[in-house]
Protein backbone atom coordinates (compact mmCIF):
# COMPACT_ATOMS: atom_id res chain seq x y z
CA UNK A 1 0.00 0.00 0.00
CA UNK A 2 1.34 3.48 -1.30
CA UNK A 3 0.14 5.51 1.56
CA UNK A 4 2.82 7.90 2.88
CA UNK A 5 3.60 10.57 0.22
CA UNK A 6 7.26 10.41 -1.44
CA UNK A 7 8.02 14.49 -0.83
CA UNK A 8 7.24 15.51 2.54
CA UNK A 9 6.66 19.15 1.55
CA UNK A 10 4.05 18.27 -0.88
CA UNK A 11 2.22 15.13 1.21
CA UNK A 12 -1.05 15.72 -0.26
CA UNK A 13 -2.45 12.70 -2.72
CA UNK A 14 -4.16 13.88 -6.15
CA UNK A 15 -7.32 12.08 -7.12
CA UNK A 16 -8.20 13.37 -10.59
CA UNK A 17 -11.67 11.31 -10.66
CA UNK A 18 -13.77 10.18 -13.64
CA UNK A 19 -16.89 8.08 -13.01
CA UNK A 20 -17.86 5.36 -10.85
CA UNK A 21 -17.38 4.08 -7.06
CA UNK A 22 -13.33 3.65 -7.75
CA UNK A 23 -12.34 7.63 -6.84
CA UNK A 24 -14.31 7.65 -3.58
CA UNK A 25 -12.72 3.84 -2.59
CA UNK A 26 -9.09 5.54 -3.14
CA UNK A 27 -9.92 8.39 -1.30
CA UNK A 28 -11.51 6.42 1.34
CA UNK A 29 -8.65 4.01 1.57
CA UNK A 30 -5.79 6.85 1.72
CA UNK A 31 -8.08 9.11 4.40
CA UNK A 32 -7.70 5.86 6.32
CA UNK A 33 -4.55 5.03 5.97
CA UNK A 34 -4.12 9.27 7.22
CA UNK A 35 -3.42 10.90 4.69
CA UNK A 36 -4.58 14.31 3.33
CA UNK A 37 -6.56 13.55 -0.04
CA UNK A 38 -8.22 15.98 -2.69
CA UNK A 39 -10.16 15.43 -5.65
CA UNK A 40 -10.21 17.06 -9.47
CA UNK A 41 -13.57 15.67 -10.07
CA UNK A 42 -13.81 15.78 -14.24
CA UNK A 43 -17.18 17.59 -14.74
CA UNK A 44 -19.86 15.19 -16.96
CA UNK A 45 -17.71 12.11 -15.15
CA UNK A 46 -16.81 12.07 -11.74
CA UNK A 47 -19.73 10.88 -9.06
CA UNK A 48 -21.27 13.93 -6.96
CA UNK A 49 -20.00 11.40 -4.03
CA UNK A 50 -16.80 12.29 -4.44
CA UNK A 51 -17.77 16.13 -2.67
CA UNK A 52 -17.31 13.99 0.84
CA UNK A 53 -13.86 14.71 0.17
CA UNK A 54 -11.73 18.12 -0.31
CA UNK A 55 -12.37 18.68 -4.24
CA UNK A 56 -12.46 20.56 -7.25
CA UNK A 57 -14.34 20.39 -9.88
CA UNK A 58 -12.56 20.59 -13.71
CA UNK A 59 -13.92 20.65 -17.21
CA UNK A 60 -11.16 18.69 -20.04
CA UNK A 61 -9.34 21.54 -20.83
CA UNK A 62 -8.67 23.09 -17.52
CA UNK A 63 -4.95 21.70 -17.49
CA UNK A 64 -3.44 25.18 -16.69
CA UNK A 65 -6.23 25.64 -13.73
CA UNK A 66 -5.25 22.08 -12.75
CA UNK A 67 -1.45 22.28 -12.25
CA UNK A 68 -2.22 25.75 -10.25
CA UNK A 69 -4.62 23.56 -7.88
CA UNK A 70 -2.38 20.68 -7.84
CA UNK A 71 0.33 23.29 -6.59
CA UNK A 72 -2.36 25.09 -4.31
CA UNK A 73 -3.48 21.86 -2.41
CA UNK A 74 0.57 20.66 -2.06
CA UNK A 75 -0.32 17.34 -4.49
CA UNK A 76 2.96 15.19 -4.75
CA UNK A 77 1.36 12.06 -5.84
CA UNK A 78 -1.49 11.43 -8.07
CA UNK A 79 -4.13 8.56 -8.74
CA UNK A 80 -5.64 8.99 -12.17
CA UNK A 81 -8.76 6.85 -11.87
CA UNK A 82 -12.87 6.01 -12.68
CA UNK A 83 -14.41 5.75 -16.06
CA UNK A 84 -14.40 8.45 -18.91
CA UNK A 85 -16.48 9.22 -21.61
CA UNK A 86 -14.12 9.66 -24.82
CA UNK A 87 -14.41 13.44 -24.54
CA UNK A 88 -15.59 15.51 -27.70
CA UNK A 89 -13.00 17.52 -28.75
CA UNK A 90 -14.33 19.66 -30.73
CA UNK A 91 -16.54 20.94 -27.97
CA UNK A 92 -13.45 21.73 -25.41
CA UNK A 93 -12.13 25.15 -24.59
CA UNK A 94 -8.74 25.04 -23.46
CA UNK A 95 -7.39 26.88 -20.91
CA UNK A 96 -3.59 28.51 -21.07
CA UNK A 97 -1.99 25.58 -19.72
CA UNK A 98 -3.31 23.29 -22.33
CA UNK A 99 -2.28 25.89 -25.12
CA UNK A 100 1.38 25.41 -23.77
CA UNK A 101 0.58 22.02 -23.64
CA UNK A 102 -0.98 21.78 -27.13
CA UNK A 103 2.17 20.48 -29.09
CA UNK A 104 2.59 17.54 -26.61
CA UNK A 105 -1.63 16.66 -25.77
CA UNK A 106 -1.32 16.58 -30.17
CA UNK A 107 1.45 13.84 -29.75
CA UNK A 108 -0.29 11.97 -26.73
CA UNK A 109 -3.51 11.69 -29.00
CA UNK A 110 -1.66 10.14 -32.42
CA UNK A 111 -0.96 6.73 -30.69
CA UNK A 112 -3.34 3.75 -29.46
CA UNK A 113 -4.87 3.74 -26.47
CA UNK A 114 -1.52 2.38 -24.60
CA UNK A 115 0.67 5.17 -26.02
CA UNK A 116 -2.17 7.65 -25.53
CA UNK A 117 -2.42 6.47 -21.70
CA UNK A 118 1.74 5.93 -21.47
CA UNK A 119 2.17 9.37 -22.53
CA UNK A 120 -0.57 10.71 -19.92
CA UNK A 121 1.48 9.00 -16.64
CA UNK A 122 4.61 10.90 -18.47
CA UNK A 123 3.19 14.33 -19.28
CA UNK A 124 2.73 14.38 -14.88
CA UNK A 125 5.75 12.59 -14.28
CA UNK A 126 7.36 15.18 -16.47
CA UNK A 127 5.59 17.88 -14.63
CA UNK A 128 7.37 16.56 -11.42
CA UNK A 129 4.02 14.58 -9.79
CA UNK A 130 4.49 10.79 -9.03
CA UNK A 131 1.68 8.74 -10.62
CA UNK A 132 0.74 5.83 -8.44
CA UNK A 133 -2.15 3.14 -9.64
CA UNK A 134 -5.78 3.26 -7.66
CA UNK A 135 -5.05 -0.30 -6.53
CA UNK A 136 -1.51 0.43 -5.18
CA UNK A 137 -3.51 3.13 -2.53
CA UNK A 138 -6.74 0.62 -2.08
CA UNK A 139 -5.37 -2.74 -2.83
CA UNK A 140 -9.01 -4.48 -2.03
CA UNK A 141 -9.63 -3.08 -5.68
CA UNK A 142 -7.72 -6.32 -6.87
CA UNK A 143 -8.86 -9.94 -6.59
CA UNK A 144 -7.01 -11.84 -3.82
CA UNK A 145 -5.99 -15.62 -5.09
CA UNK A 146 -8.86 -18.38 -5.10
CA UNK A 147 -12.62 -18.02 -4.67
CA UNK A 148 -14.41 -14.68 -3.85
CA UNK A 149 -17.96 -15.83 -3.93
CA UNK A 150 -19.75 -18.95 -2.82
CA UNK A 151 -19.88 -20.82 -5.65
CA UNK A 152 -17.11 -22.88 -7.06
CA UNK A 153 -16.40 -24.30 -9.92
CA UNK A 154 -16.53 -27.40 -11.41
CA UNK A 155 -14.09 -29.97 -12.58
CA UNK A 156 -14.70 -28.96 -16.01
CA UNK A 157 -15.53 -25.45 -15.30
CA UNK A 158 -11.89 -25.25 -13.85
CA UNK A 159 -10.59 -26.44 -17.27
CA UNK A 160 -12.05 -23.95 -19.05
CA UNK A 161 -10.31 -21.36 -16.12
CA UNK A 162 -7.21 -22.75 -16.83
CA UNK A 163 -7.87 -23.17 -20.77
CA UNK A 164 -8.71 -19.13 -20.77
CA UNK A 165 -5.98 -18.16 -19.06
CA UNK A 166 -3.72 -19.91 -21.17
CA UNK A 167 -5.43 -18.18 -23.95
CA UNK A 168 -5.76 -14.41 -22.40
CA UNK A 169 -1.85 -14.98 -21.41
CA UNK A 170 -0.65 -15.22 -25.34
CA UNK A 171 -3.21 -12.72 -26.32
CA UNK A 172 -1.43 -10.26 -23.35
CA UNK A 173 1.68 -11.07 -24.81
CA UNK A 174 1.00 -10.26 -28.67
CA UNK A 175 -0.85 -7.07 -26.97
CA UNK A 176 -3.80 -8.18 -28.23
CA UNK A 177 -7.00 -8.54 -25.78
CA UNK A 178 -7.61 -8.51 -21.98
CA UNK A 179 -10.34 -11.42 -22.04
CA UNK A 180 -11.11 -14.68 -23.94
CA UNK A 181 -14.48 -16.61 -23.26
CA UNK A 182 -13.23 -20.73 -22.61
CA UNK A 183 -16.57 -23.11 -22.90
CA UNK A 184 -16.25 -26.68 -22.73
CA UNK A 185 -12.72 -27.16 -23.30
CA UNK A 186 -12.29 -24.63 -25.86
CA UNK A 187 -11.68 -20.96 -26.24
CA UNK A 188 -15.18 -19.95 -28.26
CA UNK A 189 -14.17 -15.85 -28.36
CA UNK A 190 -11.69 -13.17 -27.99
CA UNK A 191 -11.89 -9.74 -27.36
CA UNK A 192 -10.43 -7.36 -29.46
CA UNK A 193 -10.26 -3.45 -29.19
CA UNK A 194 -14.46 -3.95 -29.17
CA UNK A 195 -14.03 -4.26 -25.20
CA UNK A 196 -14.77 -6.85 -22.70
CA UNK A 197 -18.87 -6.34 -22.61
CA UNK A 198 -19.09 -6.74 -26.79
CA UNK A 199 -17.54 -9.73 -26.30
CA UNK A 200 -19.68 -10.75 -23.59
CA UNK A 201 -22.94 -9.86 -26.16
CA UNK A 202 -21.42 -11.61 -28.98
CA UNK A 203 -21.36 -15.18 -27.08
CA UNK A 204 -24.74 -14.65 -25.84
CA UNK A 205 -25.66 -13.73 -29.56
CA UNK A 206 -23.76 -17.02 -30.83
CA UNK A 207 -25.80 -18.59 -28.24
CA UNK A 208 -29.48 -17.47 -29.18
CA UNK A 209 -29.03 -17.97 -32.69
CA UNK A 210 -27.99 -21.79 -31.97
CA UNK A 211 -23.91 -21.57 -33.13
CA UNK A 212 -22.59 -22.05 -29.79
CA UNK A 213 -24.72 -24.50 -27.64
CA UNK A 214 -24.57 -25.81 -24.05
CA UNK A 215 -26.92 -26.94 -21.10
CA UNK A 216 -27.34 -25.24 -17.93
CA UNK A 217 -24.60 -22.78 -16.86
CA UNK A 218 -21.10 -23.37 -18.86
CA UNK A 219 -17.86 -21.17 -19.99
CA UNK A 220 -16.56 -18.81 -18.08
CA UNK A 221 -15.11 -15.00 -19.03
CA UNK A 222 -11.22 -15.12 -18.10
CA UNK A 223 -9.69 -11.53 -17.95
CA UNK A 224 -6.26 -10.40 -17.41
CA UNK A 225 -3.92 -7.60 -18.01
CA UNK A 226 -1.10 -8.30 -20.51
CA UNK A 227 2.25 -8.38 -19.22
CA UNK A 228 3.14 -4.89 -20.54
CA UNK A 229 0.19 -2.39 -19.11
CA UNK A 230 0.87 -0.10 -17.06
CA UNK A 231 -1.35 -0.74 -14.12
CA UNK A 232 -1.21 2.52 -12.80
CA UNK A 233 -3.82 3.82 -15.27
CA UNK A 234 -5.03 1.02 -17.58
CA UNK A 235 -5.92 -1.73 -15.71
CA UNK A 236 -8.49 -3.99 -17.00
CA UNK A 237 -11.69 -3.89 -14.90
CA UNK A 238 -14.88 -6.32 -13.67
CA UNK A 239 -17.71 -5.18 -11.93
CA UNK A 240 -21.37 -6.03 -11.31
CA UNK A 241 -22.31 -4.83 -14.66
CA UNK A 242 -19.87 -7.71 -16.03
CA UNK A 243 -20.99 -10.14 -13.87
CA UNK A 244 -24.52 -9.70 -15.26
CA UNK A 245 -23.89 -9.66 -18.74
CA UNK A 246 -22.21 -13.21 -18.05
CA UNK A 247 -25.78 -14.01 -15.75
CA UNK A 248 -27.28 -13.28 -19.09
CA UNK A 249 -25.35 -14.82 -21.85
CA UNK A 250 -25.73 -17.95 -19.83
CA UNK A 251 -22.05 -18.62 -18.68
CA UNK A 252 -21.33 -20.13 -15.60
CA UNK A 253 -18.43 -18.08 -13.76
CA UNK A 254 -15.79 -15.54 -14.30
CA UNK A 255 -11.96 -16.00 -13.87
CA UNK A 256 -9.97 -12.65 -12.94
CA UNK A 257 -5.79 -12.24 -12.75
CA UNK A 258 -4.99 -11.66 -9.50
CA UNK A 259 -3.55 -8.26 -8.05
CA UNK A 260 -3.83 -6.98 -12.16
CA UNK A 261 -7.74 -6.65 -12.96
CA UNK A 262 -9.76 -4.23 -10.80
CA UNK A 263 -13.13 -5.36 -9.17
CA UNK A 264 -15.36 -2.04 -9.09
CA UNK A 265 -17.40 -2.05 -6.40
CA UNK A 266 -15.85 -4.96 -4.82
CA UNK A 267 -18.55 -6.20 -2.37
CA UNK A 268 -21.46 -5.39 -5.06
CA UNK A 269 -19.69 -7.55 -7.68
CA UNK A 270 -19.09 -10.88 -5.25
CA UNK A 271 -22.79 -10.23 -3.93
CA UNK A 272 -24.30 -10.07 -8.07
CA UNK A 273 -22.05 -13.22 -8.75
CA UNK A 274 -23.47 -14.90 -5.72
CA UNK A 275 -27.06 -14.03 -6.30
CA UNK A 276 -26.52 -15.56 -10.24
CA UNK A 277 -24.66 -18.65 -8.56
CA UNK A 278 -21.77 -17.98 -11.09
CA UNK A 279 -18.47 -18.83 -9.73
CA UNK A 280 -15.65 -15.58 -9.00
CA UNK A 281 -12.53 -16.91 -8.84
CA UNK A 282 -8.52 -15.48 -9.37
CA UNK A 283 -5.14 -16.89 -10.31
CA UNK A 284 -2.34 -15.66 -9.99
CA UNK A 285 -0.31 -15.41 -13.03
CA UNK A 286 3.09 -16.13 -13.37
CA UNK A 287 4.67 -14.01 -16.15
CA UNK A 288 7.88 -15.95 -16.33
CA UNK A 289 5.95 -18.90 -17.32
CA UNK A 290 4.46 -17.33 -20.72
CA UNK A 291 6.44 -18.88 -23.46
CA UNK A 292 8.61 -16.19 -25.71
CA UNK A 293 6.23 -15.34 -29.14
CA UNK A 294 8.81 -16.06 -31.88
CA UNK A 295 9.05 -12.69 -33.26
CA UNK A 296 10.23 -13.22 -36.86
CA UNK A 297 7.76 -13.64 -39.36
CA UNK A 298 8.89 -15.76 -42.94
CA UNK B 1 -1.43 -33.90 -57.20
CA UNK B 2 -3.01 -36.88 -56.05
CA UNK B 3 -4.77 -38.04 -59.97
CA UNK B 4 -3.95 -41.70 -60.16
CA UNK B 5 -6.23 -44.02 -57.36
CA UNK B 6 -3.94 -45.82 -54.70
CA UNK B 7 -6.29 -48.92 -55.86
CA UNK B 8 -6.50 -49.61 -59.17
CA UNK B 9 -9.51 -51.94 -58.78
CA UNK B 10 -11.41 -49.24 -57.97
CA UNK B 11 -10.07 -46.24 -60.18
CA UNK B 12 -13.06 -43.77 -59.54
CA UNK B 13 -12.59 -40.43 -57.47
CA UNK B 14 -15.51 -39.89 -55.43
CA UNK B 15 -17.24 -36.46 -54.85
CA UNK B 16 -19.60 -35.67 -52.23
CA UNK B 17 -20.43 -32.36 -53.39
CA UNK B 18 -22.34 -29.72 -51.02
CA UNK B 19 -22.58 -25.98 -52.79
CA UNK B 20 -20.47 -23.39 -54.42
CA UNK B 21 -17.85 -23.87 -57.47
CA UNK B 22 -14.96 -25.99 -55.49
CA UNK B 23 -16.71 -29.10 -56.06
CA UNK B 24 -16.85 -28.82 -59.88
CA UNK B 25 -13.17 -27.34 -59.94
CA UNK B 26 -12.26 -30.70 -58.65
CA UNK B 27 -14.21 -32.53 -60.89
CA UNK B 28 -12.19 -30.79 -63.82
CA UNK B 29 -9.15 -31.08 -62.19
CA UNK B 30 -9.40 -34.74 -62.01
CA UNK B 31 -11.07 -35.04 -65.52
CA UNK B 32 -8.47 -33.01 -66.57
CA UNK B 33 -5.15 -35.62 -65.63
CA UNK B 34 -8.11 -38.44 -66.67
CA UNK B 35 -9.77 -39.97 -64.27
CA UNK B 36 -12.88 -41.14 -63.56
CA UNK B 37 -15.13 -38.83 -61.75
CA UNK B 38 -18.58 -39.55 -60.12
CA UNK B 39 -20.25 -36.93 -57.77
CA UNK B 40 -22.43 -37.84 -55.51
CA UNK B 41 -24.33 -34.55 -54.86
CA UNK B 42 -25.95 -33.01 -51.52
CA UNK B 43 -29.80 -32.50 -52.40
CA UNK B 44 -30.31 -28.59 -51.25
CA UNK B 45 -26.75 -28.26 -51.01
CA UNK B 46 -24.85 -29.09 -54.03
CA UNK B 47 -25.27 -26.94 -57.62
CA UNK B 48 -27.07 -28.32 -60.82
CA UNK B 49 -23.98 -27.09 -62.26
CA UNK B 50 -22.21 -30.80 -60.76
CA UNK B 51 -24.82 -32.34 -63.59
CA UNK B 52 -22.36 -31.78 -66.41
CA UNK B 53 -20.03 -34.85 -64.51
CA UNK B 54 -21.62 -38.91 -64.25
CA UNK B 55 -23.58 -37.78 -61.07
CA UNK B 56 -26.28 -39.38 -58.08
CA UNK B 57 -28.32 -36.95 -55.60
CA UNK B 58 -28.61 -37.98 -52.34
CA UNK B 59 -30.45 -36.95 -49.72
CA UNK B 60 -28.96 -36.54 -45.96
CA UNK B 61 -29.25 -39.24 -43.92
CA UNK B 62 -29.14 -41.76 -47.65
CA UNK B 63 -26.06 -43.42 -45.71
CA UNK B 64 -26.67 -47.22 -46.50
CA UNK B 65 -27.43 -45.82 -50.45
CA UNK B 66 -24.73 -43.85 -50.53
CA UNK B 67 -22.21 -46.88 -49.62
CA UNK B 68 -23.96 -49.46 -52.40
CA UNK B 69 -23.79 -46.34 -55.35
CA UNK B 70 -19.78 -46.12 -54.26
CA UNK B 71 -19.32 -50.00 -54.83
CA UNK B 72 -21.00 -49.91 -58.15
CA UNK B 73 -19.20 -46.66 -59.45
CA UNK B 74 -16.12 -48.31 -58.26
CA UNK B 75 -15.07 -45.20 -56.07
CA UNK B 76 -11.71 -45.97 -54.37
CA UNK B 77 -10.65 -42.02 -53.38
CA UNK B 78 -13.22 -39.86 -52.03
CA UNK B 79 -13.29 -35.58 -51.84
CA UNK B 80 -15.74 -34.59 -49.82
CA UNK B 81 -16.32 -30.85 -50.64
CA UNK B 82 -18.15 -27.67 -51.01
CA UNK B 83 -20.40 -25.77 -48.17
CA UNK B 84 -23.44 -27.45 -46.56
CA UNK B 85 -25.93 -25.41 -44.33
CA UNK B 86 -25.92 -27.46 -40.96
CA UNK B 87 -29.27 -30.11 -41.61
CA UNK B 88 -32.14 -30.35 -39.86
CA UNK B 89 -31.23 -33.87 -37.87
CA UNK B 90 -34.60 -33.49 -37.18
CA UNK B 91 -36.51 -33.63 -40.78
CA UNK B 92 -34.07 -36.12 -42.01
CA UNK B 93 -35.22 -39.70 -42.82
CA UNK B 94 -32.74 -42.17 -42.18
CA UNK B 95 -31.77 -45.93 -44.23
CA UNK B 96 -30.99 -48.49 -42.97
CA UNK B 97 -27.48 -48.03 -43.66
CA UNK B 98 -27.97 -45.04 -41.08
CA UNK B 99 -29.61 -46.66 -38.75
CA UNK B 100 -26.97 -49.37 -38.73
CA UNK B 101 -24.50 -46.56 -38.20
CA UNK B 102 -26.44 -44.83 -36.07
CA UNK B 103 -24.64 -45.04 -32.77
CA UNK B 104 -20.83 -44.06 -35.05
CA UNK B 105 -23.08 -40.76 -36.01
CA UNK B 106 -24.45 -40.00 -32.47
CA UNK B 107 -21.01 -40.07 -31.12
CA UNK B 108 -19.57 -37.91 -33.98
CA UNK B 109 -22.10 -35.25 -33.37
CA UNK B 110 -21.09 -35.13 -29.44
CA UNK B 111 -17.76 -33.27 -29.96
CA UNK B 112 -16.74 -30.24 -31.47
CA UNK B 113 -16.68 -29.08 -35.18
CA UNK B 114 -12.72 -30.71 -35.36
CA UNK B 115 -14.01 -33.81 -34.10
CA UNK B 116 -16.66 -34.22 -36.21
CA UNK B 117 -15.08 -33.99 -39.03
CA UNK B 118 -12.15 -36.27 -38.03
CA UNK B 119 -14.50 -38.48 -37.12
CA UNK B 120 -16.52 -38.23 -40.80
CA UNK B 121 -12.63 -38.85 -42.07
CA UNK B 122 -12.59 -41.89 -40.29
CA UNK B 123 -15.89 -43.16 -40.96
CA UNK B 124 -15.29 -42.93 -44.64
CA UNK B 125 -11.53 -44.78 -44.42
CA UNK B 126 -13.08 -47.69 -42.03
CA UNK B 127 -14.95 -48.43 -44.79
CA UNK B 128 -12.05 -48.77 -47.28
CA UNK B 129 -12.01 -45.47 -48.30
CA UNK B 130 -9.21 -42.92 -48.53
CA UNK B 131 -10.80 -38.91 -47.97
CA UNK B 132 -7.95 -36.71 -49.90
CA UNK B 133 -8.27 -33.01 -50.01
CA UNK B 134 -10.11 -31.08 -52.39
CA UNK B 135 -6.74 -28.99 -52.73
CA UNK B 136 -4.72 -32.10 -53.31
CA UNK B 137 -7.08 -33.05 -56.41
CA UNK B 138 -6.90 -29.30 -57.69
CA UNK B 139 -4.01 -27.60 -56.64
CA UNK B 140 -5.12 -23.93 -57.87
CA UNK B 141 -7.96 -24.11 -54.72
CA UNK B 142 -4.72 -23.01 -52.85
CA UNK B 143 -2.98 -19.68 -52.25
CA UNK B 144 0.36 -19.43 -54.59
CA UNK B 145 3.28 -17.80 -52.54
CA UNK B 146 3.63 -13.90 -52.81
CA UNK B 147 1.55 -11.29 -54.76
CA UNK B 148 -1.85 -12.86 -56.55
CA UNK B 149 -3.36 -9.83 -57.62
CA UNK B 150 -2.18 -6.56 -59.01
CA UNK B 151 -1.93 -4.35 -55.98
CA UNK B 152 0.79 -3.97 -53.64
CA UNK B 153 1.01 -3.88 -50.07
CA UNK B 154 2.59 -0.91 -48.70
CA UNK B 155 5.19 -1.20 -46.36
CA UNK B 156 3.11 -0.01 -43.47
CA UNK B 157 0.46 -2.61 -44.81
CA UNK B 158 3.44 -5.60 -44.86
CA UNK B 159 3.63 -4.74 -41.55
CA UNK B 160 0.55 -5.20 -40.53
CA UNK B 161 0.25 -8.53 -42.89
CA UNK B 162 3.40 -9.44 -40.99
CA UNK B 163 1.58 -8.92 -37.31
CA UNK B 164 -1.30 -10.41 -38.29
CA UNK B 165 0.08 -13.84 -39.41
CA UNK B 166 2.46 -14.13 -36.09
CA UNK B 167 -0.92 -13.89 -34.29
CA UNK B 168 -2.96 -16.35 -36.52
CA UNK B 169 -0.32 -18.81 -35.53
CA UNK B 170 0.06 -18.61 -32.46
CA UNK B 171 -4.49 -18.80 -32.07
CA UNK B 172 -3.85 -21.57 -34.36
CA UNK B 173 -1.64 -23.25 -32.28
CA UNK B 174 -4.33 -22.74 -29.16
CA UNK B 175 -7.00 -23.96 -31.34
CA UNK B 176 -8.85 -20.73 -31.31
CA UNK B 177 -9.24 -19.01 -34.69
CA UNK B 178 -8.08 -18.94 -38.07
CA UNK B 179 -8.02 -15.41 -38.97
CA UNK B 180 -7.31 -11.93 -37.43
CA UNK B 181 -7.39 -7.79 -38.57
CA UNK B 182 -4.37 -6.29 -37.87
CA UNK B 183 -4.75 -2.16 -38.63
CA UNK B 184 -1.90 0.20 -37.87
CA UNK B 185 0.30 -2.40 -36.20
CA UNK B 186 -1.94 -3.50 -34.21
CA UNK B 187 -4.30 -6.87 -34.05
CA UNK B 188 -7.66 -5.22 -33.51
CA UNK B 189 -9.66 -8.09 -33.97
CA UNK B 190 -10.11 -12.21 -33.50
CA UNK B 191 -11.76 -14.91 -34.79
CA UNK B 192 -13.65 -16.92 -32.26
CA UNK B 193 -16.31 -19.68 -33.28
CA UNK B 194 -18.42 -16.44 -34.73
CA UNK B 195 -16.28 -16.88 -38.36
CA UNK B 196 -14.23 -14.79 -40.60
CA UNK B 197 -17.54 -13.21 -42.17
CA UNK B 198 -18.54 -12.29 -38.69
CA UNK B 199 -15.19 -10.75 -37.63
CA UNK B 200 -15.33 -8.41 -40.47
CA UNK B 201 -18.22 -7.52 -40.02
CA UNK B 202 -17.21 -6.57 -36.29
CA UNK B 203 -14.62 -4.41 -38.02
CA UNK B 204 -16.82 -2.70 -40.11
CA UNK B 205 -19.25 -1.97 -37.06
CA UNK B 206 -16.52 -0.31 -34.93
CA UNK B 207 -15.38 1.88 -37.72
CA UNK B 208 -18.66 2.64 -38.50
CA UNK B 209 -19.19 3.61 -34.57
CA UNK B 210 -15.61 5.68 -34.49
CA UNK B 211 -14.53 3.12 -32.08
CA UNK B 212 -11.76 2.75 -34.67
CA UNK B 213 -10.69 5.39 -36.91
CA UNK B 214 -8.24 5.40 -39.98
CA UNK B 215 -8.28 7.41 -43.04
CA UNK B 216 -8.05 5.85 -46.67
CA UNK B 217 -7.96 1.38 -46.72
CA UNK B 218 -6.02 0.06 -44.24
CA UNK B 219 -5.73 -2.72 -42.09
CA UNK B 220 -5.42 -6.45 -43.09
CA UNK B 221 -7.67 -9.59 -42.67
CA UNK B 222 -5.31 -12.59 -42.17
CA UNK B 223 -6.28 -15.48 -42.87
CA UNK B 224 -4.51 -19.38 -41.58
CA UNK B 225 -4.96 -22.96 -40.91
CA UNK B 226 -4.22 -24.42 -37.42
CA UNK B 227 -1.46 -26.45 -37.47
CA UNK B 228 -3.60 -29.30 -36.06
CA UNK B 229 -6.52 -28.98 -38.42
CA UNK B 230 -7.48 -31.56 -40.90
CA UNK B 231 -7.17 -30.04 -44.32
CA UNK B 232 -8.76 -33.43 -46.14
CA UNK B 233 -12.11 -32.04 -45.14
CA UNK B 234 -11.81 -28.40 -43.00
CA UNK B 235 -9.69 -25.97 -44.95
CA UNK B 236 -9.83 -22.35 -44.39
CA UNK B 237 -11.47 -20.70 -47.19
CA UNK B 238 -11.90 -16.87 -48.35
CA UNK B 239 -14.12 -16.32 -52.20
CA UNK B 240 -15.26 -13.37 -53.45
CA UNK B 241 -17.51 -12.83 -50.68
CA UNK B 242 -14.91 -12.42 -48.14
CA UNK B 243 -13.05 -9.74 -50.81
CA UNK B 244 -16.42 -7.74 -50.89
CA UNK B 245 -16.87 -7.68 -46.83
CA UNK B 246 -12.89 -7.18 -46.81
CA UNK B 247 -13.41 -3.68 -48.73
CA UNK B 248 -16.72 -2.63 -47.36
CA UNK B 249 -14.91 -2.70 -44.06
CA UNK B 250 -12.36 -0.12 -45.33
CA UNK B 251 -9.79 -2.38 -44.75
CA UNK B 252 -7.04 -2.71 -47.57
CA UNK B 253 -6.12 -6.59 -48.34
CA UNK B 254 -5.90 -9.85 -47.61
CA UNK B 255 -3.15 -12.50 -46.61
CA UNK B 256 -3.67 -16.09 -46.32
CA UNK B 257 -1.41 -18.88 -45.66
CA UNK B 258 0.02 -20.73 -48.84
CA UNK B 259 -1.09 -24.22 -49.47
CA UNK B 260 -3.13 -24.08 -46.26
CA UNK B 261 -5.95 -21.69 -47.09
CA UNK B 262 -8.65 -22.40 -50.24
CA UNK B 263 -9.65 -19.77 -52.64
CA UNK B 264 -12.89 -20.59 -53.91
CA UNK B 265 -13.85 -19.01 -57.02
CA UNK B 266 -9.96 -18.28 -57.68
CA UNK B 267 -10.62 -15.72 -61.07
CA UNK B 268 -12.95 -14.21 -59.49
CA UNK B 269 -11.86 -13.81 -56.15
CA UNK B 270 -8.93 -12.17 -57.39
CA UNK B 271 -10.61 -10.05 -60.03
CA UNK B 272 -12.60 -8.82 -57.11
CA UNK B 273 -9.44 -7.62 -54.99
CA UNK B 274 -8.51 -5.62 -58.34
CA UNK B 275 -11.73 -4.17 -58.93
CA UNK B 276 -11.27 -3.35 -55.23
CA UNK B 277 -8.36 -1.88 -54.79
CA UNK B 278 -6.99 -4.74 -52.31
CA UNK B 279 -4.24 -6.48 -52.43
CA UNK B 280 -4.55 -9.82 -52.03
CA UNK B 281 -0.85 -11.97 -51.38
CA UNK B 282 0.01 -15.23 -49.86
CA UNK B 283 2.72 -16.32 -46.86
CA UNK B 284 3.95 -20.09 -46.39
CA UNK B 285 4.29 -20.26 -42.40
CA UNK B 286 6.77 -22.65 -41.27
CA UNK B 287 5.32 -24.49 -38.63
CA UNK B 288 8.42 -25.24 -36.99
CA UNK B 289 9.04 -21.20 -36.04
CA UNK B 290 5.36 -21.24 -33.72
CA UNK B 291 6.80 -21.14 -30.59
CA UNK B 292 5.30 -23.84 -28.27
CA UNK B 293 2.86 -22.67 -25.80
CA UNK B 294 3.36 -23.69 -21.94
CA UNK B 295 1.02 -26.06 -21.44
CA UNK B 296 1.11 -25.45 -17.04
CA UNK B 297 -1.21 -23.30 -16.08
CA UNK B 298 0.08 -22.20 -12.48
Amino acid sequence: MTSAPLDPSRPTLGIIAGGGAVPVTVADAAAEAGRPVVVFAIRGEASPSVESYPHHWIRWGEIGRLFDLMVREKVGDLVICGSVTRPDFTSIRVDLGAVLSLPKILSLMVGGDDTVLRGVVRFFEDRGYTVVGAHEVAPLLVADVGQLGQVRPTAAQSLDVAKGFEAARVLGTLDIGQAVVALNGRVVGVEGVEGTDELIARIADLRARGRLKWSGREGVLVKAAKPQQDLRVDMPTIGPRTVQAVAAAGLAGLAVETGRVMIVDRAETIAAADKAKLFLVSERLDPASVAPVAEDVP
